[in-house]
């Protein structure tokens, strides 16, 4: 308890020295010298907000056709995305970036792919705003929850009266996301000590995942999320896609396509890969990571060996009835979906 | 005992003779006089078969695009439609009807408004084939299921054998279907003894409802489903809707404007209403009702005790943990979004 207790504290003041987020090594002192941490079991959340929460986050009505709700491009039936390269929005509209999973995304250190909404909260108000998106406004998303008696009934049970507000709405969804981590995958049973819950060929790609320095910025809880990193340190990454990472939000020309590292838990369940959504599998996923980021050509069983690995990362997935949403009424702004 | 057995036999006698559903005219004698019967508590269902069909029906690889689903547009967060006129489909194409909704749907005598499928599993295949909806088609839908191995596995365990056929996929989506049933409302409660489940103003607009005829045509367990009949019998209706029911199935001219009765169970969560979708909430809709099929004008409180009853048919809604879906592989046929 001591020893543990001095090794939190040195743990501190290292990363406080090298700058880097001391969440993480201390999570990595916990688990003793693995780079990568368990996810937690539970979480502490406020459990009526949460509800209140998924509610919100299962609602097409904060979409102005009605039709698109934040389920719709992170499904929870689908490992917390939408399983196409680019998203579908408000009149089909084409997204500009892959959706990233919403599992352990309260792990991140910022959200979205440039890390411009800084938490949950601030990301979720994104798409309900935006024209190319759920195209609604924040007023008149506001205005249908208000006109619904039971969301007012279930935010003055949250938050102590019914006034309903964006930073409320918002709050909620966050709690409800909060909720949306992926325990007990079989590289977790690992780490604690069940030294059969992988295989030889899991535990050889894990290892080559350190010695090849993916864990570099693959590391920590959600085995990503962690830091911002440029896509394609040694050899350029060939895309279409216009987005420009860190540098629309610092408008610095290093942080030209900087991105947010992607987290690899349930990574089996999020194809396609990198922010276009361009790369179909996980073996050409490793393959173009080698490539780009480390300067490495690995080989057909590396390759193999890695993509084993990166399987294993899948956890439990959340489980909870489908919520049931409170109807319209008179009062109601009514869809515009054509 | 011996009594209740005489009524059955009876009903049964004169409903062949009358030519009416006779399990219809059975459920009636069950429950006394009431020409409307609860919704069964249960009903049988192969456990498996229908578990295979929840996940095939909120599963968008269906769709050509991979973003719909059947509960897309029979969505069981919204009392199992979407609540918008028509419906959208592939590339926010517009449906040519108001989706109707799938709760209780097992009780219709036939499926679409025009009854053109016989059943469930016969309505189930064709939105996944028709060009303006999922858009994709028999033979795409199935070469997606059969290159996921965790659905080969349990279409053996439900079927015998990893075969996978539209008829296999669309019986285990009727499955499911066949769950959908929404006992327990405050009017089913009343009829099976609990004079208090509902008030004294939603009795009379009971008693209204039948004293007026509107339950010639919504009768039985769904309150409607079990007929066809002409919209507009004194009155026609106004649309811009070119739809023309059942004469598109018969060519029949006497079919113009004849469409399958609907359920008015759960109607609070089913609207807008009508087949275009064009008549937003209940009180139009009863105003126009008694306009059109009755020749009547209900008064303002008259109004008022037809919507407080039809409010007492909103039952418990299904509830189930949100399937999770087993992921594509290399095999998978890619959806076509754009």
């Amino acid at each position: 308890m001591k020893k543990s207790l001095s090794l939190l504290l040195i743990s501190v003041l290292v990363s406080l020295l090298v700058n880097t987020p001391w969440t993480l090594t201390v999570l990595q002192a916990a688990t003793g010298s693995e780079p990568i941490s368990p996810v937690q079991q539970m979480v502490k959340i406020n459990a009526k907000k949460a509800e209140l929460g998924k509610r919100l986050y299962f609602d097409p009505r904060l979409s102005k056709s009605g039709f698109i709700s934040c389920n719709s491009c992170h499904n929870l039936s689908l490992g917390g995305t939408d399983n196409i390269a680019t998203s579908i929005g408000h009149k089909w509209q084409q997204g500009p970036i892959n959706a990233p999973t919403v599992l352990n995304s309260s792990y991140n250190i910022a959200q979205f792919w440039n890390g411009r909404a800084k938490d949950l909260k601030e990301q979720a108000g994104g798409p309900i705003a935006n024209p190319k998106e759920m195209a609604s406004t924040h007023e008149l998303a506001l205005e249908v929850l208000k006109s619904i008696p039971q969301y007012r009934k279930e935010f003055a049970q949250v938050y102590g009266s019914e006034e309903i507000t964006i930073d409320r709405a918002t709050g909620a969804i966050a709690e409800f996301e909060n909720t949306l981590i992926t325990p007990n995958s079989r590289f977790d049973q690992w780490l604690k000590g069940n030294k059969k819950a992988i295989s030889a060929e899991e535990l050889a790609g894990y290892n080559l995942f350190k010695s090849s320095g993916c864990v570099g910025c693959h590391n920590g809880v959600a085995v990503g999320g962690g830091s911002f990193q440029k896509l394609g340190v040694l050899k350029p990454y060939s895309t279409q896609n216009p987005a420009q990472g860190r540098f629309e939000v610092t408008q610095n020309e290093a942080d030209k396509m900087v991105f947010k590292v992607p987290t690899l838990r349930n990574i089996e369940l999020t194809y396609p890969y990198f922010h276009d959504g361009e790369v179909k599998t996980l073996k050409d996923a490793v393959s173009l990571m080698g490539q780009i980021q480390l300067g490495k050509e690995f080989s057909e069983s590396e390759k193999s060996q890695l993509v084993a690995f990166l399987k294993t990362l899948t956890g439990d997935q959340p489980s909870f009835p489908l919520p049931i949403l409170p109807p319209s009424n008179e009062k109601t702004p009514q869809p515009e979906p054509f």
